[in-house]
């Protein structure tokens, strides 16, 4: 059988997610280069992959699947089995943890994202950072922050007392940001810090880090 | 037993985003004013129903949910025979549904909502619109609106051949942008147009303008 592919490459936080979630279910894939410099996600045949032109994208026998976390969440249901669970059988967990999986898309994602792009992707390319919507974000993340800080008194987890699906999907935002100003955000608020320590420890977490550097 | 409540107001398009899927599904529930000009979203006791003090937030016997789609989804998988499922059984179609549902959340909805507040939330109080944010997004909507053209040729709705969940969460922004200069971009597109049409004249939707044109 063919293993998993995924289209992507390791810069990119959104193909990081993919990565962090099939080591975590202990799932084979093969990762296929995409040359994002000349263009190739923007052209047939990537296009029929993801018709937004973005990586990363999923393929796996007939299965064409792109948005990384619509990947995420169809591997971890179709292989309960396999790896981590990071989800609930019990459908009441399972409601908290949508409910964290949803705030990290709408209330971290818009404001981290930001933050990735001006201060760990912008200076890669020589491109100037822009000093208003780096204190805009920051503002807004901390006011982010400080939920998280209490939802983790009550919660060893965001999804819950175990690792789920709700964490993963910060960690390729969260690798970028702790290596910028933005650490701060997160090393004032001790539980929080306490989260990211533990997350970001996982053996999972280093192969997609080690991917990142080998790049 | 006491109805589901809902917390927040008709006007909100997360708050109509869940009483279309209540109605879908055929389930009874309470929606409980929130008084937002005197900022009681911002304020205990709503704060511990949603500690982001946004509306709606959710309240079912000891069950305390926020975030609209953490909502309806929950709904749809805890109460599958009830009403429309809006979901599948088959894991692969659910894999495609679940492209479609983050398709809405992280492209359609950051366009769509900017415009819904500068040409549907700021004239109703006076404030000044931006037309270069108009124009942004516009554009980027127009993108979006090309791929879903596309989408509609091949599947009868976004997420399957029959209504599902990830037409539903589109129905609030369209209903304000319908009522716009957006308009256009809707219906210079025959299939979104013919999809916005079916969508739009569903029973369910139709209620939940009656409650939003009674407010
Ligand atoms: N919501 C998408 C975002 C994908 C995304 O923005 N990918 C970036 C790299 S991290 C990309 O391909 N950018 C190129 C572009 O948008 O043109 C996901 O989660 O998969
Ligand atoms: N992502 C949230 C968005 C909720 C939201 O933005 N609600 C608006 C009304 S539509 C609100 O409460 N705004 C007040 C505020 O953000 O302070 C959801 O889908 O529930």
């Amino acid at each position: 059988m063919a293993p998993m592919k995924v289209h992507g490459i390791p810069p990119s936080t959104a193909t990081m997610r993919v990565l962090a979630c099939l080591l975590e279910k202990e799932l084979e894939f093969e990762l296929v280069p995409v040359n994002m410099q000349a263009g190739e996600h923007k052209k047939e045949p990537f296009l029929s992959l993801n018709p937004f032109g973005q990586v990363p994208a999923f393929e796996f026998e007939d299965l064409k699947l792109f948005e990384s976390r619509a990947i995420t969440q169809y591997l971890v249901h179709e292989y309960p089995e396999k790896g981590t669970p990071m989800i609930w059988k019990d459908s009441k967990k399972m409601a908290y943890l949508g409910v964290w999986l949803e705030v990290e898309t709408q209330q971290f994602d818009p404001a981290a994202g930001k933050l990735v792009w001006e201060l760990g992707i912008k200076p890669m390319f020589g491109m100037p950072v822009s000093p208003e919507v780096v204190e805009e974000n920051e503002t807004k993340l901390g006011k982010v922050l400080d939920v998280y800080e209490k939802r983790l008194t009550e919660s060893k987890y965001l999804g819950g007392e175990s690792f789920t699906l709700a964490d993963l999907h910060h960690l390729p935002n969260i690798h970028y940001l702790m290596n910028s100003q933005v650490k701060k955000l997160f090393e004032s608020r001790p539980h929080v810090s306490a989260w990211i320590a533990d997350i970001t420890a996982r053996p999972s977490w280093s192969k997609v880090v080690a991917m990142l550097q080998k790049h």
